[in-house]
């Protein structure tokens, strides 16, 4: 698996990767009837460097990194990550969140913050934390599921 | 104390409050060099509705709320507050984070979340902890204050 620098050749393959995880609203505090346009222009913005895990010329997974705060926070930086859903069970998340890491290091940052972590996503709170992310807060109530109703978030952190 | 909308009217004193925090850097994750239009097209921006306190003519202080996050997390805001530096100890947050939580409640909003309050900032967390707000996560040394080092942070939230 080649994890690599999107280029703007990849966004249609980068879209059908994330439409499905806005459109079913369960992980991200994304609107789910988000633009293709709005949301790669978010995905791709600017402010962030975005990755994509290619294998065999078919791009499974994409993730972002960007500075979690401006000034005195720009030494901890924040990522996103999204896998395609035929893709799940394969380690590309595992294998992005590694690459991420040591990413994060060689640009300086000091520490990783994920500031909303779905409680109900149990499968990437477990991938987080076996990465070395633990959870540092608990926002009550925070996410409104669309089946399981209001759930708790949390934010989950880890030096580097 | 009148606290009502900002107009564009209100831009250069909302500015002579604004770029002290901005440039002392001690509370805020914004960059220290921002310029004056880059710190009011944030302070007010579309995302926001922004409030002034007023006494005698003069504005003392200004906040702002958003949503903070899109999409299933909407029901929660944020804000952000500042006082002028000359009207320290008046209980110009005090009145302003009062204002904000009816606010918010007429709004629909469910709760409110700060996401990064420096530990340092004894006098603010002291002020949201007696409005109501609870600790409810600590960034590690995720704050560089330009005196003290790396520094806590916490996230504050209150149900509405």
């Amino acid at each position: 698996m080649l994890i690599r620098l999107a280029s703007a050749e990849d966004r249609a393959e980068i879209w059908s990767i994330v439409e499905p995880v806005i459109r079913a609203g369960e992980t991200y505090t994304l609107d789910r009837e988000m633009s293709e346009d709005d949301a790669l222009a978010y995905w791709l913005g600017a402010d962030k460097e975005t990755f994509v895990a290619e294998e065999n010329g078919a791009i499974l997974g994409t993730y972002y990194m960007r500075p979690n705060q401006a000034g005195a926070g720009r030494h901890v930086c924040n990522c996103g990550f999204m896998t395609r859903g035929s893709a799940a069970g394969r380690g590309v998340a595992r294998r992005m969140c590694e690459h991420s890491l040591e990413h994060a290091r060689s640009r300086g940052y000091r520490a990783m913050q994920f500031n909303f972590v779905v409680s109900a996503n149990e499968r990437a709170v477990r991938l987080w934390r076996s990465s070395g992310f633990q959870i540092v807060g608990r926002l009550p109530l925070a996410f409104h599921h669309p089946t399981r109703g209001y759930v708790d978030a949390f934010v989950m952190y880890r030096r580097l």
